[in-house]
């Protein structure tokens, strides 16, 4: 086998459903779903007009791949109770590391597309980095030309590296987002609309990634105006959580920037 | 006067090199650029072809509108020393109260474009809101005007909202760009380019804006997985600081996601 054909959807989430559909749209042949969710496990074998199953041992044993997406916390059980040997399966987890599958029994990969997904929105694939991880030069050649098709930017990233990945990813995309929501409850409770942020949020991640972000900070911790600081404190004291998290990233501001 | 014709610019920064430009194409007539640093005054100056001066004693006494954009520590010093009286003037600060001009023996307003300002980047004005303020309702109409002449967001902020304004906009602009700044040196002490997060950080931000940042935040903290906290708290051992932020920011999204 030099070339996926026939795929095996594991898990009928958002990356599930996403990546099948990019998958599919090479023109491959996603030959089943599973899920321990009947009604998901349907809804994405509709979408995609395959078989599917809520059970393990009706998986089918003849694909060239196994695609393993589900909750990180749900892999190992499925793992346990999956019936197939020996066969090429990778998963899509930025935190999981490639012997979970090996552990298993599996031909193990990874196949991890750094994105968030949303249910109802149709991402494009091609321009989300892929970052793909094999136990064979043989398999990473296979898995490399089977991301390629459906994305321009393929990586190497061994499990060390997603792990890294993942974490920066939390800081720069979840903990990115607490911030916005922080600044829409601010704004709320003074019946702002969050909406007037938005151009300067644009142009905010336009500087971080024309340039690089730690030579574009702005604000009065950067420069060091303990006066605005204060104020903005002392304006925060309705919101003691805010007010402490200001504080706390304000230091770390300052502790950067005389590194 | 219910127009204004005629400009002066007290400061040569970002703000005013931005906004005089913008204030020009809309045939307004930039009299005359003041700021204390020489270089800075005559570069403004000629870029605008105009007349520019050091000295508070020689600013023109006949324009229509004294625009000062200084640092807001400067604002005192210059205010002190300014020699007209009762004319119309607005300051550009997010900060500052507009009663720092009244005091000052001045027609007071504000006019506060909301976005951060590059050096060598020109802004697109049309979709910067614009925050305006003044003390009657006559020079409210004028800054009105003269604000929609050159975006379409222009909205009338007090100083109290403005400063809640200035507030959200460190969480979702200063705090942002250093959480990128964070994730930029996490992924580069492994050797890996920030650039694999450009995709996700502008999925973050689309999602941000199409919904509320509150409705679709995402990640571990939020799932309330603790053990993929503890793992990245664990790998962030090296760097206490981002290990302290990451537990506190985390601890903040977990609270918020059961209010």
């Amino acid at each position: 086998m030099d070339r996926i054909e026939k795929i095996v959807l594991l898990g009928a989430g958002n990356v599930s459903t996403h990546l099948g559909a990019a998958l599919q749209g090479t023109g491959r042949r996603i030959l089943q779903v599973y899920s321990r969710t009947i009604g998901a496990a349907e809804i994405l074998a509709r979408k995609l007009d395959t078989d599917f199953t809520t059970d393990l041992n009706y998986i089918y044993p003849g694909a060239d791949l196994y695609i393993f997406s589900l909750a990180d916390n749900a892999m190992e059980e499925v793992l346990d109770s999956f019936p197939l040997k020996d066969v090429f399966a990778v998963h899509t987890s930025g935190s999981l590391p490639v012997d979970i599958l090996q552990k298993a029994g599996l031909q193990a990969g990874v196949f991890y597309p750094l994105q968030t997904f949303s249910k109802t929105i149709e991402p494009d694939f091609s321009n989300i980095p892929l970052c793909i991880e094999a136990k064979t030069e043989k398999h990473q050649q296979i898995l490399y030309h089977l991301a390629s098709e459906i994305s321009r930017d393929v990586r190497f990233i061994n499990s060390k590296q997603r792990e890294t990945i993942h974490i920066a990813a939390v800081f720069a995309c979840n903990f990115t987002n607490h911030l916005f929501s922080i600044a829409e409850e601010i704004l709320e409770n003074k019946e702002i609309s969050f909406d007037i942020m938005y151009p300067l949020i644009q142009e905010t991640v336009r500087k971080a990634m024309q340039q690089k972000p730690s030579l574009v900070q702005t604000g009065p911790a950067v420069r060091k105006d303990d006066k605005i600081i204060q104020k903005h404190l002392k304006q925060l004291s309705t919101l003691p959580d805010y007010q402490k998290l200001y504080n706390f990233i304000s230091q770390s501001i300052t502790q950067n920037s005389t590194k």
